[in-house]
């Protein structure tokens, strides 16, 4: 209950963003030697950004990606085309730098910090991996909880502290990411549970099952919430019930970035599950969200819809791990330069539109 | 004649792809440590470069946008937002690097070559500017032909020698771009005449005209293509009667970069114009296309589909200058350093798929 109290004290420091900061961007933007909105979704994108940090000005110069690993008990039920140990197996890809992730974080500029939130293997202390397991993997969902209320508050603190580092590392911009072979799973358990959506119209292949693997997913995840009938109301009953440990772990950097007004990139479809727990703990998080893209898995169009965002990219991605984080991040970075680096209609001696 | 002889003969050089290379790029990406096709549309990019290239790990280092600038004869009736005078004062900001597309090209690490090809003003010879001027500014389609098919084959030929151009630089990757009060008249005539479609169809806002404005500009290009009936059949005949010098330019250095296999991303509705003129000279040039994204400008989709590519962004910009290309640069870099950075299965020590 300490923990509890303590995570409604956070969520109450989450401010809403002010109209005036939209109003001075957009004065801003339409200063800028271009045809007034003619730059579209990045525009809104730096009207966002602005507003969130409360800078008509900005520089994005530190982006960090949080990639928080975890394994799923319900993998014993075969609703994943990988084994189990790929979850311990990729983590120490991510550290060699083998991944997408790296890949692609590195072309964009950011840092990955990967977390150890619960993975079922012990980890030596080394550079790049922070120690902080709940437990060494989730319950069976199928047959009870993922895990008691008291550890998914432990988890979702992991994610505060992270927030917190990466308000001590100045953090311009903080993507989100995991690891965990059977997280779609939990994260199709998820949106059913609290948008009361049907179980087979927000399951999907994950990260490739084949015909008979999503009927067998289907009837899991049907299991899993009869047998533990999460409170639709009760966002940390939803997440302890049907949940795990890295998607509560991004619901914590979430509700603590926006704590802090740093704006988030969330990632794909197990990312946005972790936010739809934020955003129902506290709607006024979903104003500090960029929607990276719109994924493969068939729910995830829902979570943007629950969460009020429209996606940046469509590119069909279906891994995870923070890649569409780290590609958008590109993007919401060039939005945010339009405004700093280009000139006024003024400095260039441009005519501007004729009225 | 002699020209047109000679551009005859560079089209003939543009060889097709060979499966080889799609069937090699894909070997590769399915040894890659995610699961197979997981990254969607960024591996289709990264077969397709490295079809192109003809390397299966390719590395994308030299990046070059040509922006060619031209004046239209068309603006004296009333078709744009904007006054002539903006072309050159907006060819002046590029050359300052207060544009949109120096802020975006710079983010994307893309150099940016300005090329007068038509521009109805005297710039002197500075850094960063190629002084190439077909003619100051087209004739006003409405009366009579935009240029002699002598004129386009000039320009054409400016685009030729861009990409030579590129060429010399080593260029991993072009991206096209252009600046021209007026274009989007021109660049819907083209559309219509080619592929027949109605012109209310195929034509929009540019840069943001009002409704009355919009009906004026479906009338005047209704005429045009009556005044100069272009056949369809003769892709020269259609640029010279109703297209525009930096369209020219365009089409030119598409079909350069074609013959010296260097991927070509093209940017928005008055680029994709001249990459149809392109590809109905030779339809094999379309293979070294990468549609960078979806304008707003409602005709924009018909030009893809004819061209037969898939936009990678849809971000509703409607800017030119090859803005949009920057942008999609970053993305096909990224998707080729997937090929190159990623580990594989074997490297990693990760599990593969259970069959």
């Amino acid at each position: 209950m300490r923990l509890e109290k303590q995570l409604r004290e956070r969520l109450a420091t989450i401010q809403g963003l002010k109209k005036e900061f939209f109003a001075r961007a957009q004065e801003r933007l339409d200063q800028l030697t271009k045809p007034r909105g003619s730059l579209g979704h990045l525009e809104e994108i730096a009207r966002r950004y602005v507003a969130m940090v409360e800078n008509v000005r900005p520089r994005i110069r530190e982006k960090i990606i949080y990639t928080f690993a975890g394994d799923h008990g319900v993998t014993a039920e075969g609703v994943s085309a990988y084994p189990k140990e790929v979850t311990s197996q990729m983590v120490y890809n991510f550290l060699r730098q083998g991944a997408a992730i790296n890949v692609l974080a590195g072309h964009a500029g950011a840092k990955v910090v990967v977390v150890d939130i619960g993975v079922d293997h012990s980890f030596d202390l080394q550079e790049g991996l922070v120690l902080r397991k709940v437990a060494r993997g989730t319950g069976n969902i199928a047959r009870g909880p993922a895990m008691s209320r008291e550890q998914a508050l432990q988890a979702i603190f992991v994610g505060l502290e992270m927030a917190d580092h990466a308000k001590g590392r100045k953090a311009d911009l903080v993507g989100t990411g995991e690891m965990g072979i059977g997280n779609t799973t939990p994260s199709s358990a998820i949106l059913s549970a609290i948008t009361g959506l049907p179980v087979n119209q927000v399951t999907h292949r994950g990260a490739g099952i084949d015909d008979v693997g999503l009927v067998r997913k289907v009837k899991i995840i049907e299991k899993a919430l009869e047998v533990n009938s999460p409170d639709p109301k009760d966002p940390l009953d939803v997440l302890s019930k049907v949940g795990g440990f890295e998607i509560a772990g991004i619901a914590g950097l979430i509700i603590g970035c926006a704590g802090h007004r740093i704006p988030v990139v969330v990632d794909g479809f197990i990312s946005t599950a972790g936010a739809m727990i934020a955003v129902a703990l506290n709607p006024r998080v979903r104003e500090y969200l960029f929607a990276s893209h719109k994924s493969v898995e068939v729910g995830h169009q829902f979570m943007w819809e629950y969460i009020g965002q429209k996606p940046i990219l469509d590119l069909s991605l279906r891994l995870g791990e923070g890649t569409g984080a780290a590609l958008a991040m590109s993007l919401i970075e060039a939005a945010v330069k339009i405004l700093s680096e280009m000139a006024t209609f003024a400095e260039a001696g441009v005519s501007e539109e004729e009225k």
